[in-house]
């Protein structure tokens, strides 16, 4: 009964999903609500940690004509208290007399809704337009799979495969139009991640500034890791917004400290050393290289030692997208998953001289 | 007179010019013959050296016919005796009252035919669809130009850069599309180039095969360069057609001998050291990057020292074209003509040992 009508609602649902930007570490959640005579009172989505979930937003606009309605939900209610309580309780507590969802909670912490609702006696469905809600969410699904932050890389190079000149300069190896276009990708992460030596060599603002050089109002989260103490007057610490600091050579280890501070999108701007780190540890989701028509015939090279002695054991990708920016390419890659396994054992992160690795992050 | 349909006459004659390939060393050359009552007598185009020049062509077909009439060509007629006698005094002898042609002649061996033909009391008119003629002979009119061959130097690279892994390993960077893609662009060159220390190393064929790997029928001349001798059992010397034995270290002395076989555009295939020689040099006129989304950390670079201490000295291109083969990117560019000044000294060319250079190229 009503069942033809679900994708039809479930459509709706994603719409609102799909209204906002990645809340991350949430996925993207919408809700509508439809009561008993067929009309829609109440639709929510969800804007992020801290905020209300889509089906509490959706109920509080639905009130007292939630009584005998349907929920149409594209993920699995949640059953438990985060940082907002259980969604299924408020579901239960509001009347509602069945819930059709579309994507399951991948999140272990987070599932069993679907029998708590089931077992209050509120009629379930899951399923529905399940492949649309997983596409929407999948790199929060991806998150979610490996416990850790997704990690993307971003490196610009000469067609040599070059990141710097013999001298050290590497202002600017692109062009304007490719550096514009860092920040528009830079700006949909949650933390820009550079190293230590990154900002005593280069000397970094890491911050999101629009087409016309002024500061965008949001700031992703910058975090600079290593055992070297960041000079007093680094350009880091100058722009505004948090700088966290990452005690560690340990890419696992800085992305730990990151997973627990909410953060699920790393935007990877270090140089060769941290790069090689990150890449040998198999701790690299996407490439995005820069790459400049230009050929310097030395310098410093765009990734350090990966520890590939032949071309069997190359470090491939699959190429996603390219895209001419200005008068430079934009190469978008994927690790294969059938890569090279990564180091069992931890690696040196160091952007300069061979220390010993920190055993585990610290962070402030 | 009649000078309204004159564009209508050379865009036939243009069709004829583009009809074929470049018959390198010699342009694209069309003519259409057009008796005094308005009918087409007599058309040709230019099939490569040694073959009638087009206006030749056009005046056998046109016999008498061509008495009174007007002579379309793209490119002034020659006034010079090279293999074939002047193609300005084929027209006085065939009683060609008028001439009208596109693109004056830029070879100055060549030039002075419009001058011979006014002398002989032919009418002429130059410059009808001048564009559109010195557009299809871009490529020949810029060797005329340099006095040299042009230089296409293709590399595969992975996206750091690297050409080889640390082993020497090679085969292969790229994929089979790319690959394929390499044979469809060396076959349109003249001559394949090397040094003799990529012949050592890798033992390539140099040969153009066609996708079901059979060679092709017309075959580009194999050029090796070098003082080292090459391997009795190099595979390049077991494929089929001529090996041009280049004993120099001198890009300058060897695209010299190229250029007195009749070499005009050259396909560089040379290891990092050959291409910074060509590259120092100020001889590169086109590069192709295959770029595979593949990471070395280390190996071969893909050009070696281009004496490039500074970002601002780097070799700027400009992108001229980006495409996607297969899983691999190739890229297009062609070097700024502001870029750094060529060296004015020669240049270590050797592909291994640091010896003196050749003072001069010798060919067999």
């Amino acid at each position: 009964m009503g069942d033809s009508t679900a994708p039809g609602w479930m459509r709706r649902a994603l719409q609102l999903a799909a209204s906002g930007p990645w809340p991350d570490p949430n996925p993207r959640v919408g809700c509508v609500v439809v009561g008993p005579d067929g009309s829609v009172v109440g639709e929510g989505h969800h804007h992020g940690a801290g905020s209300p979930h889509a089906e509490i937003e959706a109920l509080e606009v639905a009130g007292e004509g939630a009584r005998g309605a349907t929920a149409y939900v594209t993920l699995e209610p949640c059953s438990h208290t985060g940082r907002t309580g259980p969604c299924t309780e408020a579901l239960i507590d509001a009347g509602v007399s069945r819930v059709v969802f579309a994507q399951s909670d991948p999140n272990p912490d987070a599932a069993g809704g679907a029998e708590r609702l089931h077992a209050a006696g509120v009629h379930v469905t899951g399923g529905v337009l399940a492949d649309e809600a997983e596409a929407l969410n999948a790199r929060w699904a991806r998150t979610v799979a490996l416990g850790r932050p997704l990690v993307t890389w971003k490196l610009a190079t000469t067609l040599d495969g070059r990141s710097a000149a013999a001298d050290g300069t590497s202002q600017w190896i692109t062009g304007e139009a490719a550096r514009a276009d860092v920040h528009v990708l830079r700006a949909s992460r949650d933390a820009v991640l550079v190293g230590t030596g990154t900002v005593i060599a280069d000397d970094p603002r890491l911050t999101v500034r629009t087409p016309d050089g002024r500061l965008a109002a949001d700031q992703p989260l910058r975090a600079v890791m290593g055992l070297r103490p960041v000079p007093p007057d680094a350009r880091v610490r100058a722009a505004p917004g948090e700088v966290v600091r990452l005690e560690t050579r340990d890419p696992r280890a800085a992305l730990d400290s990151l997973w627990h501070r909410g953060v699920r999108d790393v935007w990877l701007e270090g140089g060769p050393t941290l790069a090689a780190a990150f890449l040998r540890a198999g701790l690299v989701d996407d490439v995005y290289a820069y790459v400049a028509p230009a050929l310097l015939g030395g310098g410093r090279p765009a990734v350090a030692d990966l520890g590939v002695g032949s071309i069997g054991d190359a470090h491939r990708l699959d190429l996603d997208e390219v895209v001419v920016v200005g008068n430079d390419v934009r190469i978008h890659a994927v690790p294969r998953a059938d890569g090279p396994d990564p180091l069992p054992a931890p690696v040196s992160g160091s952007t300069d001289t061979p220390e010993p690795l920190a055993p585990a992050a610290s962070s402030r």
